[in-house]
């Protein structure tokens, strides 16, 4: 409503100010602020989903879990059934979250890109196991392949808030299953020093991708002093069966020192209930088992509570994420990690669209920034991701770097102290002062600590954006992403360890390409 | 993670009862849905907004009161001081605040459409004074016309998730000020039978209005009981003064029985202070400066709480709409309403993008989602809206009905009851069941009442995407803006009453356009 204000005073002095960089501390977003502000649940609600879970782990229990499994999580106490389910009570459940680790570091390769999940801490990062690339110029979906994979680390490596880079593609070109999980760490860890999560497809993979992993950590002590890498296993196959060969994978994980992402990816009215609040049950009952399971191995053991209820499109059964429904399903989830004290995980972020266009940013926008507001750890899928899960798009990635600065203003929230509600500043301004806050000192102070500006995304007037072409968002994040792709060859894995990680191993992307 | 679920199982049933019109009363989302799961300001907080707002309201006080305000608000106890400005003890706010109204409604022509902004109720609409069209097929931003404001009314007519129309445009091809005010009431009330907004030039246009409203109404009784027009009215200018004209306007406006949205629209970093805490604490003051003036002309009329700032980018000074600290700002505004337990609104899902793209996505539903989950009864500029409100798009405006319901469904939240716990639906699932919920009874049952479905959104897989052509979003708005505006003459005009007003006033539609 009101006119567009443009002045001029102190705008030199704005502009020469925000030209110099930003020390991380007063950087106005970063990872882990805290959340918590929305809570779409009732705590009485909370409790009530917490006890139909328990019911149903102690009631319908849970199918198919291997030998070793069973053997672990019967001598902890549950109980296995005639009809081979495994029955979980409450009281070992009690038990288990009271051993289980609370205080967890997610490690990057860089220190300074170490998370601290837990609490209402704030992260948002990449996953997935999109099988397509998503071209924005010839709006095709291709397979994706190591090369895009390695591109899309180096892109998170560069981008500020996205935390960590969760393995967000499938190499579709490596036909080798134990080549592809090796390839995909490679491709990772060569392309950022963020934490990086991944999947194994076997557990007979375990030994050689370990291998690997102590190679480009220098060894086993370095690795298991920093574990810069979690396993993202989708332990149970919704509703209420383990995945018998995810659980085997679990175990060698747990074993290797691996932080585990215990992932339970129901399907609200395919594969979970068609209620938000009884996928919610169902969610948090499989990762009740999967605490009980994990802690049974190694009490204590790092862990991310990973309910990650999707939702279907009932009309057609197909996986929808850009809902509404979704959004609630992940925030509800955030607040039942919340009551638990332990760290966790959901995904946001998710659009059904297929290119990044206008609803792309609605339904990756507001599941994101109810993901952050509830105070959900980790936020994977919050960047790229199109087609509900079968697209990524590297130009999308981009511009979600802004909408996720967006979304962790917002998390952020507001500082009300007596300087912030600013009646001194109001009445130096009203009472015989200029009658505006342009150039006041405060209006100074806090153009880069409270302010968050957007990198790609336009701000400009219609006349200026006339004025310089009216550019058009795709292209400007196309020749971002090209500038970044061919200047960020970020060398994580020096020379000497490269060469004998290629005579060990079959790395498919050639030195060149990594620039190593 | 999921692959994507295809099952035939219940599929026909499913999409026989999809095809089924929805009574009002089972549609997922409506029209006053209750928020308020998020607050982003702690109790305490609040309360010290309250009090700083009180102290700059005795304090620092306002300016430019016109000789009537002056008159009405030292008779009601406000001490005019020596420098000009009006001061307003805290006991005359608590007086005015307990005798101002509570339980309004914002009528439509249509009872259907009557709102009952108040508790944590939501209702998002158009609003702003945009001067451009954007016409997305040329990327021009052109001067828009009465035309176009008629348009509008009309595909907002249609449109489920967008509850009221405040004019969104100013006529920028009426060049007298009174004609244009006319005449935008003509275009809103004519292209729709929702509540319908607007703003009036000078107070000397309000007997031409009144006349022509009462014209449309069918008489001065028959508007007086129901009226269905509010005046959007800046009555101060930020930072703490009042707009001498905008304070005569809204004078006019209560004694013709109008109901008054108080608009304070400043602009943190320029006309409000940087700090969000102090925005929302001058931008509070302000409001409550109106309530003492409305009271103070007419005890309990109707009146918006309308907290509306703004964000300054602070490099340039120039508005902001898309950022997060704009969302911020609203949402806090609204905890401030329900606070005063007062109707309240504010501004939300303006995006600075020149075009309905990514970033207008998800600059549009980062503010319409938090807006939605702090309970904002009144969220105007929620759609449409670009460049940092100085243009409006018929497009975006379609589009964003879907992301409007994206959100409602939001702020509808999660029930949880015994039956959506859903553990009798899990068991029979799970224990010799199909182990999958696709065609269970549930499911089938909340189709429809749970879940949203966009309207023009793409839910499509990337194979079927590319059998339809790969659609483009804005090709579909655009088409669907033509279907409507070549169809939906709704004539909410009759022809008797519509000659009448021509031969009264200078009605720039053309009949043949309006089609009455």
């Amino acid at each position: 409503m009101t006119p567009r204000q443009r002045r001029a005073g102190g705008r030199a002095a704005r502009q020469a100010l925000r030209a110099a960089p930003l020390a991380e501390a007063v950087r106005p977003v970063r990872a882990g602020l805290q959340g918590g502000a929305y809570s779409p649940l009732a705590e009485a609600e909370v409790q009530r989903i917490h006890r139909a879970a328990l019911e149903a782990c102690a009631t319908i229990g849970f199918a198919d879990a291997p030998p070793s499994g069973v053997a672990a999580l019967t001598g902890a106490g549950a109980i296995l059934g005639d009809d081979g389910r495994i029955r979980i009570p409450a009281a070992l459940i009690e038990d288990s979250l009271a051993m289980a680790a609370r205080d967890v570091t997610l490690f990057g390769r860089d220190p300074r890109h170490d998370l601290h999940p837990g609490g209402t801490r704030v992260h948002f990062g990449t996953a997935g196991a999109a099988v397509h690339l998503v071209d924005v110029e010839t709006r095709e979906y291709r397979e994706c392949t190591v090369q895009d994979l390695y591109d899309a680390a180096r892109i998170v490596d560069v981008l500020d808030n996205v935390h960590f880079f969760q393995r967000p593609m499938v190499c579709r070109d490596i036909a080798d299953n134990f080549e592809m999980d090796l390839n995909t760490i490679y491709a990772c860890c060569a392309g950022t020093s963020k934490h990086v999560g991944t999947s194994f497809t076997e557990v007979a993979h375990m030994a050689g991708a370990f291998d690997l992993i102590h190679r480009i950590a220098g060894g086993e002590e370095a690795w298991r002093a920093r574990p810069f890498i979690s396993n993202s296993n989708c332990f149970v196959v919704p509703p209420m069966k383990f995945a018998t060969e995810s659980c085997l994978v679990m175990e060698a994980c747990i074993r290797g020192g691996m932080p585990v992402l215990m992932l339970s990816a129901g399907q609200a009215g395919a594969t979970a209930p068609a209620p938000i609040a009884g996928t919610v049950v169902q969610a948090v009952a499989e990762c009740l088992a999967g605490v009980v399971y994990v802690n049974a191995i190694k009490p204590g053991h790092p862990a991310i509570f990973g309910t990650w209820p999707f939702v279907s499109d009932l009309r057609t059964g197909a996986m929808s994420g850009g809902s509404g429904e979704q959004a609630l399903l992940t925030a509800a989830c955030a607040q039942m990690h919340r009551f638990y004290g332990l760290p966790g995980g959901a995904a946001a972020g998710i659009a059904d669209a297929k290119l990044p266009d206008m609803q792309a940013g609605w339904e990756q926008a507001v599941s994101n920034a109810m993901a952050g507001l509830s105070g959900l750890n980790m936020v994977y899928e919050s960047v790229g991701m199109h087609a509900s899960l079968l697209g990524f798009c590297l130009e999308s990635l981009i511009l979600g770097d802004d909408m996720l600065g967006q979304c962790l203003r917002c998390v952020r929230g507001i500082e009300v102290t007596d300087e912030t509600l600013s009646l001194e500043t109001m009445r130096a301004v009203c009472l015989g002062g200029p009658g505006h806050y342009l150039g006041s000192p405060q209006t100074l102070a806090l153009m880069q600590t409270e302010y968050v500006y957007p990198r790609l995304g336009d701000r400009t007037s219609p006349k200026e954006w006339a004025e310089i072409g009216k550019p058009d968002l795709i292209a400007r994040a196309k020749k971002d992403k090209e500038r970044i792709l061919s200047n960020h060859f970020p060398r994580y894995i020096d020379v000497t360890t490269d060469r004998e990680i290629r005579a060990a191993h079959r790395i498919h992307l050639p030195v060149a390409a990594v620039r190593i």
